[in-house]
């Protein structure tokens, strides 16, 4: 019914505002004590005091109750950047490369990004959305109640499709809210290697409209990167995906700069992601626009390159930055957004709030969902991550553990952690 | 009752052996498939094909089935380094950290482990006996079946003794097993800073037989580094606690060369802990020696200091090597041994088997405990984790989850993952 009224808590910590920072700096974070929320027809009625709440829900039928046991309240993580449908499974090549195997080793052997696309190509669309339930329901345990997702394991028509086909069907019948971007210029395919503007032809003119004709996808994204897709490359088929009403997202300065940066800027992308390799005018070029800077520390983590993108310069330059765990197959293969959250503090040098910051509010507004989610304010959607402890800062400080108790999307619990058998 | 039938594994997998590697390199680990195990009073009794089984269970009484959904059975994990027993809060402080203000900022401001030895101080022995055992609550959840814990927060007799005994009051009604340290020599309390030696003095003639006369600890433990405990102050305190029976491990060489690594080896210390910056006559003093290599990840990444332990040239040298979670109040807060086997595998260059190997059997040998657990072997005590996954690889290749279906202890279910409620 999505009427919620929650006591009990230690700490309620949320950006507020609607805009990317709110219009702040990144890291203003409200940290209220004393407060109880009720929510009413899945929306956040009223936050206030015990008696202010109590005759806030003197108006409202029947309420479910919820006990917050002294925990922190804050709004649902929002993960602005997966690549949830794939098929496969690449964890022996992981192992491999572990062992001191090198990339083109795996790739001659048949791993690598392509493995994945055979594997997807192979699937069926009932496969592929198992696969997706299976890890929104993990990313819902780890806090997520409104993610992206994008395809770019099919690279030709009819796979790209299935993938968000898939993924549509997952999220119609899953509390987390997706939103889809195709990418079917995430490489171009074994097919196509001899001509790949042969294959962007194809993403411009075929797959584009099609899936913008089928209303499968918000987005459109591109890997801009150097022995990838150029500037140049990547800017046709952003600019495809506009002419079809998809707005811009892109992959940009990952390995090496690729003038990604400033292409998403000069286009009015949502958000330019990854930025390890960012130069000086890209990050000039983000910090004239309104282009979010999305940051996917996992990837470095996961991929040992041990080089992570300059957070605190792209903050200091006043860019609104968000984290995303960039679930994939290939180069961060995780759902939890607490996990990124801890390299975020621990290798991005970012505050506890800045991180906050990163995966609500900016994270929604890079999704153009800013009026809905991200902030625990009157009148949004009433989703919540209930963390133990009685103070956000408990969220950073004990890491590697499942911090998490409750969490709501629309005012209802949608996860509860259950107590051990023991 | 300890009677358990394990089917339906996607694989098995363990290394094998009672001494440290089992008298191999470190990582040679056995990985079977198709094979069934079967429990008898908490014990292993068979290992084999579906029919090897079920006959060798016709023999037993009743028996609890589990079937493993395909998942990938290793031994239970084993903690070989902890600081369990203590009291107070230092999120806020971390916070701080994360937002810039120096360690001595923060100690000025009644910050660091002053704080915690003033919060154990203070509380009754109950209140450090539920903090443990929601630590081992957590250490279970996350696959830790037997850990070593250390006192070290107390400082002065009878609050060494508090901590040691709500140790034993926490373990002797937990499922996992414990092995207590007693760590007096963890730093000078702020009364005796004028004059460290009297405090040894003290460790030395009453806490150490206090505590050993007692039955308090099996081991003896000294911080041995620059500006806490020299080389030679720490043999004096390890002296001490072998002429009482207890035998030595210790803290070596984490910030700077303090000689820890060739003094573990010269007293035939069981682990030399830490090592970020032991040196190449530290190494060969090892390699020479019996003692383990003990090596905690987690504060290298909860402190940013961004310097590892050499872990390749240890292994390299076939100095066997532990891994644990460390877990403390002030350089690594997490009971979780698989967020210590990322950042092995990810920061420390280890393999999946040799990190496998790390936190099972060489963790057990570190304890005196190779011959009861460690590894999956008929004859040994019934210590299990059922992973996810059809194989080991899975447990480094998705990071940040939590991977783990069921936990047993002596044949006994101690911890199953609940579904989620949705």
């Amino acid at each position: 019914m999505g009427n919620l009224w929650i006591s009990n808590l230690g700490e309620l910590a949320s950006p507020l505002g609607s805009g990317p920072l709110g219009g702040r700096r990144q890291g203003e974070v409200s940290r209220r004590h004393g407060v109880e929320v009720l929510c009413r027809d899945g929306r956040i009625e009223a936050i206030g005091s015990p008696p202010e709440v109590a005759a806030a829900a003197a108006h409202v039928g029947d309420i479910e109750r919820l006990d917050a046991g002294g925990g922190t309240l804050v709004p649902g993580f929002v993960d602005p950047h997966t690549h949830l449908p794939w098929a496969g499974d690449r964890s022996a090549e992981f192992a491999q490369r572990l062992a001191g195997r090198s990339y083109l080793e795996i790739a001659a052997a048949g791993g690598g990004i392509l493995s994945t696309v055979a594997a997807t190509r192979d699937a069926s669309e009932s496969e592929i959305r198992a696969n997706v339930t299976r890890r929104l329901d993990r990313m819902l345990e780890w806090g997520t109640t409104t993610c992206e997702a994008k395809s770019g394991y099919g690279l030709e028509l009819e796979a790209e499709l299935k993938q968000l086909r898939a993924l549509a069907a997952a999220a119609a019948d899953h509390p987390v809210d997706v939103v889809a971007t195709l990418l079917a210029a995430h490489e171009t395919p074994a097919e196509h290697r001899a001509d790949p503007e042969r294959y962007l032809d194809l993403v411009c003119s075929e797959i584009v409209p099609a899936a913008a004709a089928e209303g499968l996808a918000r987005y459109c994204d591109v890997f801009c990167e150097r022995g990838v897709f150029s500037a140049a490359q990547s800017r046709r088929v952003l600019e495809a995906g506009l002419e079809h009403g998809l707005r811009p997202r892109l992959h940009a300065d990952e390995f090496a700069d690729s003038h990604g940066a400033e292409l998403a800027a000069d286009l009015g992308a949502l958000t330019a992601d990854h930025l390890m390799a960012v130069s000086d005018r890209g990050i000039e070029a983000l910090a004239a626009s309104t282009t979010i800077a999305g940051l996917l520390p996992g990837t470095s983590f996961f991929l040992k390159t041990r080089l992570y993108a300059p957070a605190r310069r792209l903050i200091d330059a006043g860019i609104p930055v968000t984290l995303a765990t960039d679930c994939n197959p290939g180069s961060s293969h995780t759902e939890s957004l607490p996990m990124i959250f801890w390299l975020a503090v621990l290798e991005l040098d970012m505050t506890v709030e800045e991180t906050l910051t990163a995966i609500t509010l900016n994270a929604a507004c890079s999704l153009e969902l800013g009026d809905e989610v991200g902030t625990i304010e009157a009148g949004k959607q009433a989703d919540f991550v209930l963390l133990e402890g009685a103070s956000l800062d408990n969220l950073a400080y004990h890491f590697g553990v499942h911090p998490i108790t409750v969490v709501v999307k629309r005012g209802t619990v949608a996860y509860r952690k259950a107590e051990a058998e023991r």
